[in-house]
C-alpha cells in the first residue's frame, strides 16, 4: 500500500537566497526553491530580480502560475509588445509550450511560482541548451545549502 | 490541431472579494479567483480570512500549494495538534488525500492557493456533503460577477 | 533530496478480477488495479464488463483516457444519444467535469483506464455518494487481495 | 467562462502507421496519435516495433504509462540488466526523471502509452537533443495526414 504524501510547511523568510546560474539569466536573479513534486514534475521557487536584471530564452513544457509579490516583471515582451506586464500583486498564467525569448524586470522585483514540467533554456534557433525540471532545481538548491554550512532549511 | 492554452493576467487588487459561502465556512471568509484550467482540473484564488475565521471540514482530492501572505493559518489542528501553523511569509504542501477538519485562522489573514482537482467538504462521519472544484468555482465567481454590475474582472 | 519514483511493472493476465461494488454498478463488473499515484491522484485499472453491465451515474473530477480492448462501450448514452459508442480498439478522452448517467456495455467487454482525480458517484439529483479516488480503489484493492491468500500481485 | 473540454473518441485501427523518425529510433517503428492534451502537456499513442527496433536514448520529464497489448519490451536495459522486460498483456509506470538509454523490442510488439510532459532525446552525454512534447507529437502526426490525402483521422 502506498502511503498519503507527507504535507510540508517552509517558512519563506527564513530561508537565505541562492544565486540562479548566469548561464540562465542576467543580472543578479537570485531564487528560494520551496518544493518538488517528483511524481508529477511540479516545482515551486520564490525568485529575487533586482533591476534590469532577465531570464534568458526559454520554453515552458507544461503549465505555469505567477504570484507577483514586489515590482514589476515583462513577459513575452511587455504589454508594449504584445505580451504581459505584470505590476504587484500580479497572476499570471503562463501555458504549456509559451516561449519567453526574455523575461525581463525594469525594477527589483519578487515573484512566486510553481511550474510544472521542465522549462527547456533554448539558442536563438530554438535548440535545447538545458532542461530545468525538478531534478535539476532540487539538486542545484542541495549543492547551494551544502555550500553555506550555516543555511539551514526551515523544518 | 489544437492551439497552446492563452495566457492569463489577472490585476489581483483590482478585483473585488466574493463572500465565501456560509455553508462551507465561518467567520466570514471571503475570496477572489485568479484562474481555473478545465482541462486539467487546477483552479487557483486567494482568500481573506479574519481572526476567528474557519473552513469547514473537507478533504483536498489533489495536491495543494498556497502561499500565506498575511497573518497565520492552522492547519490540521496547528502546530500544537500535530499539524502545521502557517505564519506569513508561509509556503505549504498539502497533499492528495489530506483531510482538514478545520482550518483557522487567529488573526486576520490572506492566502493564495492553487489546488489540483476537487475539495469534497464532509460531514462529520467523512460522507461527501459538496464538491467544490473548477466548474463550481468558476460557476460561483460568475454568479457574483453577475450580482455587481460595477465590478469588472480585470482585463 | 526526494528520490525519483520508482517504475513499476504489472503482468496484467497474472491478476485475478475482483468483483466491482454493486452499489456503483450492475451486472457483474469485474475490475483489477494497475497502479495508483499518490501524489497526483492517479490511479489506472482494467474493467471486465458482461454483457448487460453498467456502472451506476458518475461524474468524473479529472481526465481520463480508456482504451477499449474487447467488446462496446456506450458512453454517455452511446452514439445513438449524442454520446459515444467505442468498438474495440478504440480510444477515448472523458474530461474533467463529465457527468455519465449510465455507462453500459451491450456486449461482454474490457477495458483499460488512467484516470487523474477521483469518481463522484452521484444521486439521480446530483449529490455526492461516493469518492473514488485513489486511496478508495487502492484500499478496496488491498481488501479484495487479503480476502484471497492464494492470490499474490504480479511482481 | 471556460468551458468543459469536449470528449474524443478514436477508432484506433481505422488510423494509419506515420513512420516514427529514423533520427530518435532504430528498426522502422511506426506510431499513431491518440491525443494531445495542450493545457497539462499530455499525449497519447500507439506504437508498432517491429523485431528488432529500438528507440534512442531518452528522459521521461514527467511520468508515463504504458499498455504492451503484443510481444515484448526491454525498458531499462530488461529484466536481465535490472530494468524490466514487458510481455504482453504488460502493464507499466515510468517515472519523471527516468532515463531510458535504450528501449529495445525482441519481436514484433505494439504498445500504447500516456506522456505527462516531454520525452528529451539525449547524447551519450544526457545533453538534450531534442524536446518530444504535445506540441511536436501533434505537429508531426498533422505533417503525416498532410501527407496522405487518402487518410482520414476517424470521426
Amino acid at each position: 500500500m502506498k502511503s498519503q504524501i507527507a504535507e510540508e510547511y517552509v517558512q519563506v523568510d527564513a530561508l537565505d537566497w541562492a544565486p540562479f546560474p548566469e548561464a540562465l539569466s542576467k543580472g543578479g536573479i537570485r531564487w528560494k526553491l520551496m518544493h518538488v513534486s517528483p511524481e508529477m514534475g511540479v516545482w515551486t521557487a520564490f525568485f529575487d530580480c533586482p533591476a534590469g536584471s532577465s531570464f534568458n530564452a526559454h520554453t515552458h513544457q507544461g503549465p505555469g502560475e505567477y504570484l507577483l509579490t514586489k515590482g514589476r516583471m515583462d513577459v513575452r515582451g511587455g504589454k508594449a509588445n504584445g505580451g504581459d506586464t505584470a505590476v504587484a500583486p500580479g497572476y499570471g498564467y503562463e501555458s504549456a509550450g509559451a516561449r519567453h525569448d526574455q523575461t525581463a524586470f525594469p525594477v527589483d522585483s519578487e515573484f512566486y511560482m510553481s511550474f510544472l514540467g521542465p522549462l527547456v533554456f533554448i539558442s536563438a534557433d530554438g535548440s535545447p541548451l538545458a532542461v530545468v525540471g525538478w531534478k535539476e532545481v532540487q539538486g542545484a538548491w542541495q549543492a547551494f545549502l551544502d555550500s553555506k554550512p550555516a543555511v539551514k532549511r526551515a523544518a
